[in-house]
């Protein structure tokens, strides 16, 4: 097994990206008040973060502004209305979705942009279309990475192809994304060592944005992050679709770089997370989650189940389980 | 690294231990109701459980009986009200703490028992006084195992010489023991190797039981039991102390042999472990277990912290902190 690092030193190769409000967005449709995304931006400075993700470039010919706030959207004089010139060392990304986003019209020049960094999420059979957003960004000035989701339904030989085609890309970063919280250490380590590879061969950064349906999201995280990877997707007490993510505050626990502190994480669940929580937004393992991610699912049916408060678990597993069968 | 078998298919010696009754008698003082213990009973037999732990064989003159439930004591006439003559491949065990029990009493021969297993709980500085106890039971033909708590405060050469002196003793079986919920997995497997190594050269198995303080029982008994680990500690949905244990649902999730199944877990969480939370019984992973397992200090002032309903998190940390410094 690759190992880079130790547990008493620390990486300055390292990122972590708090993908709090994008992810956690999936979960509230992105209804968030002011007071709790600037007390968030306040905390990732506080904390040491690298980046915050405000959250999508989403098309509004595409999605009823109406039903979402306005993070789905992320326009440019909403994230300055919180960050001003963003004169600070945290950097400022969005999310695009392939297939969601007018990218031309949404994404201006990074000279006139708070806006550090575009990530693309992308399936593997539509990574040519992210792609084109990449170079589109990255000749706007942005960073650029692409996250291609749900790797566990992926088979080996298309992911070599689709590392080969990425790797001749002006991309910064490629994200390994256990977008079903499917994924074991062992097989993640795997898949670790052949995202590493191509970096290696082609000069990407690569990283890691993991899923908790079984609890596995932290371990999964530092586990990879020992063999070598760098850009550490997290969010604070794992808000974030479905299972949630990797927790911010554990995964500040385990990181050895003085620049960060997990203290203003703390104040922030405080205040901001016991209250999202009382208001009823539910997120964060549980049963329903445990079984999708078991069967490599998408969560879907398990966010309805928990939304109808159904408890019936065992007929619940027999309704997935038979879904995918004969 | 070692590694023993992989992951489509499965190895004969992994055995599963449902703690849930052990460790989570440290939640509700072992307040059990009996239609909770004979429906885990009947779980653990559809489940495929090898080994259920009833609870403590406690010395009567040390405890007050009136203050704890009757699985803090497990007589033998109490285990044999729920389990008769216990005829099936399910194994019985309890545990013995090193100083808290007068085994000489309360442990009679096997074959007037429907105890199958004593685990022997010690710190590494009374290893001999349970030692005592191991040859004792053993010669009463018990299976024998010896846990040693808190390994994440030992050093690696007290460890070294507590493994050659287990090797020389008549026990069955050693656990790592990761009482504060502190161990990383790349810790995890570093251990791993030592008792396994141990355990090769003396014939010895080796188990794990671990706690969730920060969200690692599971990934570290999986990546562990990787290695060759075989003796696996669960509790169902993780009912234990603090932050509890490895959720008996995932770990059954990940194992692969046929005899396993989780649809009885399922069913039994269904029924009991819903109504334990809404009777007000708290345990399970939250921000104060993380604090006192990343401080690799003992779960009682998170568990005070969460007894007494505060979520001043940043305050408590740097309580926490103070303890342990200069």
């Amino acid at each position: 097994m690759l190992k880079k690092g130790d547990l008493v030193s620390f990486r300055p190769d390292i990122k972590v990206l708090d993908c709090t409000m994008r992810d956690g967005g999936l979960v509230n449709n992105f209804q968030f008040t002011d007071d709790f995304v600037r007390d968030l931006y306040k905390m990732n400075i506080k904390a040491g973060i690298d980046y915050m993700e405000f959250g999508y470039k989403a098309d509004r010919e595409m999605f009823d502004e109406s039903k979402f706030g306005k993070w789905k959207f992320c326009s440019d004089d909403d994230i300055r209305a919180i960050v001003g010139d963003n004169d600070t060392d945290l950097k400022i990304s969005v999310m695009a979705d392939v297939g969601r986003t007018d990218f031309k019209r949404d994404i201006v020049d990074k000279s006139n942009s708070p806006i550090d960094m575009v990530r693309v999420a992308t399936y593997i059979h539509t990574i040519p279309s992210a792609l084109e957003i990449v170079e589109y960004c990255k000749k706007k000035g942005y960073e650029t990475t692409i996250n291609i989701m749900a790797v566990s339904k992926s088979n080996d030989s298309d992911l070599d192809d689709a590392l080969e085609i990425i790797g001749h890309s002006c991309v910064d970063a490629v994200y390994i994304v256990d977008s079903y919280g499917s994924l074991y250490p062992e097989q993640m380590r795997r898949l670790a060592s052949k995202y590493l590879e191509c970096g290696e061969k082609y000069g990407k950064i690569i990283g890691i944005h993991a899923h908790n349906n079984q609890q596995l999201a932290f371990a999964n995280t530092i586990e990879t992050l020992t063999m070598g990877v760098s850009y550490l997707d997290s969010t604070v007490s794992s808000l974030g679709r479905g299972a949630g993510n990797c927790p911010t505050e554990l995964l500040l626990g385990f990181l050895k770089n003085p620049k960060y502190h997990i203290t203003p994480v703390l104040r922030f669940i405080e205040k901001h997370i016991n209250k999202l929580k009382e208001e009823g937004v539910v997120w964060g393992y549980d049963i329903p989650y445990l079984l999708t991610g078991r069967l490599n699912q998408h969560p879907r049916d398990a966010i309805q189940f928990t939304t109808d408060k159904r408890t019936d678990y065992a007929d619940f597993y027999q309704h997935l389980y038979d879904k995918d069968s004969f």
